[in-house]
């Protein structure tokens, strides 16, 4: 499978990806973002609409002193406006000041657009193709051409889809783009349109641009690859409007590992998670664990039978090695679980258990009813340790907080909103009750800064923890704010990151518990 | 298209989905889900692993006197053990005690799982699969043969694999299902085995078991279909092991809008989204906003262009129309947002305003500011609501909050663990300043009935508000306790139910804002 045809990648993360809810970069953002998919080695990053927002111009003029290694920097823009010469036309000429090599624009292929959304004719709409097209190859530029709602278009007028094509193709265009703009096509239909194209357009290299909206954004990708289109367009992490675009990161581990295609960025698949992680921490996005391949749970096993024979055979309930794409195997807690996967759980973790003990027995037993409680150890591995060490190491705390009191206050006219919180603890077991104090703009902040006071001359080792997430739900809908809160907490002290938990009726109560756990895992693993 | 075959639906939520990192349900829930999935008119429900756990025996035995309309209840097992005669094999005398019409069984078609992991010789596996077939068979049961590993198994040894479904017929299976277990097996390669199977399987019907590894699941059991298999089984909303089963919700869609086969639940399809997240609820699992054709962003949009395009062509931009699963369309709010789009979404929501004014650019830029802020109007429609009254109707708040002071308090040996809140407030313009407080087991319940407290007399329509969701997270990564904490709330007054936001340094605040937010939507409202 190795001389299969070459396919470029084509990442729209930061313009079409912006689309989706909840997404959005600001400028800087965007140029850390540009040098991080280049040094993936994808082959095009759309920036933006230069002549949609000032911040996508910001991007391009910033990007004009940015070296990029591999990648081909574009921007993207539509066709001029109609009965408007394409040099009196403010959008295009924005699009050459973004001084990329490639610009991208998008025209209509679908009467009912043209009609009724441009408000022009269909002759017009095919000389706005041409004329922009060629406009833009006579400044030296790249030009591909995206064939807006291509699908949907030829299943309405299939002479009329065919005649945007050809106008694009004699502007000079040197990529056409089937786009399935609306994410509707099926696969058949998809497979027999582009194959129909491919054969008229035996000189222009053809490429396709799908969404999700059926759940088959990945499948229409690969299946453009199948019969010989040659640049896949897409997103990061599945990022876009609606449902979002075809997933990147599914599409490029499907091509390299799967199908043998030559894609330039098959030397860095094992950074494939770390990638996907990193573009969601710029845009604030929480990891889907769900994703194939690369999230969380891509390699997870729950249940005795799986888990069981995970143990024996290591590709038995596996499509591949979830190393090749930076991920690794997990058993999940769970009270489907038996000892054999809490056994495995804790050599995971370098702990060697006894599955047959009656410690053990007692331990699922209470790993079962702070379950039932609202603990979640499936996403908090450290608290899970803790309950480990303190089974079967008898591990004594290092510190016992005799009581605490948080307080927290606003008074509208003085402008004062302030927290405070005041914990007395014991330290390793000595008699004396230390009181300490502090304040900060949240009760759960003044509690840790509070704790960490106490602690400063005992655990030096604490020094370096800081909390970098936190995250509240109630575990029973319906409840209200009497119910079970449950709190994840991670923190991190600059080399190691971990997740604990707590649950309780108080929010506070539960933060104090995620935190208490928190500085306990990190006494465990040391400095 | 309307002539195409009927296609019968196997729903495995309530086995296979369980698999899926948290995803669990209590007999009781599962019981109730059975009735819900019945009602929804799918053929089959698998309902679990008698053999497995106490659990799903419970579930079975009360199942017994819930008499379902359409769907056929199935128990779920695996083939005899090695060298032991099915009568004496506890685990299929379960199956038959669980007393369902159907029952389903798994065996091995992969040399590898056959003596790596059952450890035992290739002829005894083919002995296995005929014998329990036929030993349920002679119990009047409708036994279904899932082909564990089928694609991986043919791969590596094709004549094996065709060996272990002709045991399956021979022992008298009513239906062969190839299951791609691992989820890696890639469209082409599924379609040319399927193809084969079913040229050599005239007489027994063929379904097919999908997952979603590499990002195919829909598209694999869609092309089952396509190829002609007649029963596709998979789960609701994805649940399952690793990255999940095949989406039924997807498949059903598609299947019914998109590739016009005949399926039973056809019918019911305006209420998938009511659906999917009922079971979403009884999970406790946060509905996929981004699931095709039923998550809250499927029919979202964001951006001038679309945004303008969706108001002038209804379905330029959306490849059906939302209500047919039950959904609606979106337009979201957000920083790429013109007055266009605030105007639509003001008229969703049945307020007019002039996208021109001086006051309406005064408003995007306040919503803008917040946002940076932390505020998350996307989500929380009736803190946006609230937003636009106070701006254009100039609305007088009917409350003013002039402090207020949360207490939290643990002492580890009295048992003591409580919050008190005391809050000062003013009540329509009137001078008097009331002071309420209330105590309760977190600090947030405690604000909400220190005010409610306040308001009884003024705001009787304020009893019947509850909170009825929350959560927070941190809007920038990296920050500790210390950074912006932003919380979602959703209430419910019985009839309607409204998301408010809030956002702070302090969680208490952010909190405090979000409560005031509701109560005010609640008053603008009305009873």
């Amino acid at each position: 499978m190795s001389n299969r045809p070459k396919i470029l990648i084509y990442d729209t993360t930061l313009r079409d990806g912006t689309q989706g809810e909840g997404v959005s970069f600001s400028a800087e953002d965007k140029i850390l973002l540009a040098r991080k998919i280049d040094q993936f080695r994808f082959d095009y990053i759309e920036g933006g609409w230069p002549g949609s927002n000032p911040r996508d111009m910001e991007f391009f003029r910033a990007m004009a002193d940015v070296e990029l290694k591999h990648a081909k920097l574009a921007a993207f823009g539509s066709t001029r406006r109609s009965n408007l010469a394409v040099e009196d036309d403010a959008q295009l000429l924005q699009l050459i000041e973004a001084q990329t090599p490639v610009i991208t624009i998008f025209g209509k292929s679908w009467p009912l657009h043209v009609t009724e959304v441009l408000k022009t004719t269909l002759d017009e709409n095919l000389l706005m193709i041409k004329d922009s097209v060629a406009f833009l190859k006579a400044q030296n530029k790249e030009v591909i051409y995206d064939a807006e709602h291509f699908f949907d278009g030829y299943k309405a007028d299939p002479a009329y889809a065919l005649a945007t094509l050809n106008a694009a193709s004699e502007g000079g265009a040197d990529f056409l783009v089937l786009c399935d703009t609306n994410g509707g096509t099926q696969m058949r239909e998809f497979s027999k349109i582009l194959k129909m194209i491919l054969e008229q357009n035996k000189q222009v290299r053809v490429g396709v641009h799908c969404h999700n909206d059926c759940g088959l954004g990945v499948a229409l990708s690969l299946t453009g690859a199948e019969e010989g289109a040659t640049m896949i367009q897409g997103t990061m992490n599945g990022y876009g409007e609606r449902v979002g675009n075809a997933n990147l990161t599914s599409i490029i581990a499907n091509l390299h590992f799967k199908l043998g295609f030559n894609i330039e960025c098959g030397s860095s698949l094992e950074n494939l998670r770390d990638f996907s992680m990193e573009v969601d921490k710029l845009a604030n996005i929480q990891p889907d664990k769900k994703e194939p391949f690369i999230g969380e749970s891509a390699f997870a096993h729950k249940g005795g039978v799986h888990a069981n024979a995970a143990k024996k055979v290591a590709r038995s309930y596996e499509h591949m090695q979830p190393e090749l794409v930076g991920n690794k195997q997990r058993i999940l807690m769970s009270d489907m679980s038996g000892s054999s996967s809490v056994a495995m759980k804790a050599k995971e973790l370098g702990i060697d258990l006894d599955e047959k003990s009656d410690q053990m027995r007692a331990f699922l037993a209470k790993i079962k009813e702070l379950e039932n409680k609202g603990y979640e150890f499936e996403s908090a591995d450290a608290s899970f340790v803790v309950q480990i060490y303190q089974h079967f190491h008898d591990l004594k705390d290092d510190f016992e907080v005799v009581s605490y009191r948080t307080i927290s206050e606003m008074v509208r006219d003085s402008d004062i909103n302030i927290s405070e919180a005041v914990v007395k603890l014991r330290v390793e077991n000595s008699p004396e009750v230390k009181m300490t104090i502090s304040e900060s703009s949240g009760p759960v902040g003044a509690m840790d800064h509070a704790m960490r006071g106490a602690f400063a001359q005992h655990f030096p080792a604490l020094k370096a923890v800081q909390l970098i997430d936190y995250k509240v739900r109630i575990t029973q809908t319906g409840m209200g704010t009497d119910s079970i809160v449950q709190v994840l907490m991670k923190s991190s002290d600059g080399k190691n990151v971990w997740w604990t938990c707590g649950a309780d009726g108080s929010i506070i109560e539960a933060s104090y518990q995620a935190l208490c756990d928190s500085f306990r895992y990190k006494l465990i693993i040391g400095a």
